[in-house]
């Protein structure tokens, strides 16, 4: 993993990274980032602290390390906005209909708002988790988004996504809870069409 | 402010509870909710910490007292929203005009940064000030929205400028950052006309 390799204590057996990676996500998902310590995960996977530093480094590395992306981001949006400027397919709302479906399983809802909740964290470590998302989400999306000012696009279409999980699931608005899925879809794939394909002004 | 007036040692004097303010008002702006502890407040106030209990109670309590919202919710709504349906105001763009300006203000700005890293704290106590949050700012959005399912029309508005402000300020992402003025107030006026005027499904 990294020059460490040779310091430290040697690992206890094989499966000890795999422990440490499976109490970091339960503990992660379970109490977030900030409050997330390397001794805590040490003591779910029944490990020395040490051995997580020899593993990962930091406990950012380490959430770097095990965050699972709720989806694979290249391949989910070369489909997804594939077929435009047919005119037959409504891409704004199959993108609608993909988020809003996202949001509504638990185990990936929970990635997300964790994802969220990580990068709203005012510890410093939150930056290169904000550079990780970026570059594993946004630059793929804006890739395959195209027109003038691709990455304007991008960034403006996943601020409503961030914004939707953040007002529904971390706020928990009653109204967005609520709302049944073909309002929310309607309206969401219009918005995500102007992202996609209108002109700026509109005209 | 409660029942325990009669209760702890008497302010030390009229500019106490004002120093309080005072003093919490930067903490939470600089450190961020997590991190603010009353006693750092007691000590830049100057006072007992048991003095921050006496005036306002929990934490939480103190934030949503102190919390200045970034602009008076009632007149400022009313104002934006007004004159809709004449054809001749693109309030969409007026309401983008506003919310742009108002992230271009460092002082505004921090507030709203402030009150979403607040909301997106783990704690239990982030609890209440959603619910003030909402309460303050998504009932009288939704009073002057109108229309069919106002509160959901509200809720989502409100869940893009919330996403705005997430990925271009706390994320900090170069192309919304970047992005001129007149291009981000277009793209974003388009949408929030979507969610005041159109039909879910765009019909």
């Amino acid at each position: 993993m990294s020059g460490s390799q040779t310091r430290g204590r040697r690992p206890a057996g094989s499966g000890t990274k795999e422990a440490i990676e499976a109490a970091a996500r339960r503990r992660f998902a379970e109490v977030g980032y900030p409050r997330t310590t390397m001794r805590a995960i040490a003591a779910d996977a029944g490990v020395d602290p040490r051995l997580i530093t020899h593993f990962f480094g930091s406990k950012q590395e380490l959430f770097v390390a095990v965050v699972e992306l709720p989806f694979e981001p290249e391949p989910t949006f070369e489909a997804l906005l594939a077929d435009r400027g047919e005119g037959e397919v409504d891409v704004g709302a199959r993108l609608a209909e993909f988020i809003v479906g996202m949001l509504d399983r638990e185990e990936t809802r929970t990635t997300v708002t964790g994802i969220i909740r990580a990068a709203a964290s005012e510890e410093e470590a939150a930056l290169q988790i904000r550079d990780m998302i970026a570059a594993r989400m946004l630059t793929p999306l804006a890739r395959h988004v195209g027109g003038d000012d691709p990455e304007l696009r991008a960034s403006l279409l996943a601020s409503q996504v961030v914004g939707l999980t953040f007002v529904r699931h971390v706020v928990g608005i009653p109204a967005l809870q609520d709302a049944g899925r073909e309002r929310l879809v309607g309206f969401l794939g219009q918005v995500f069409n102007v992202y996609l394909q209108n002109s700026p002004t509109g005209a």
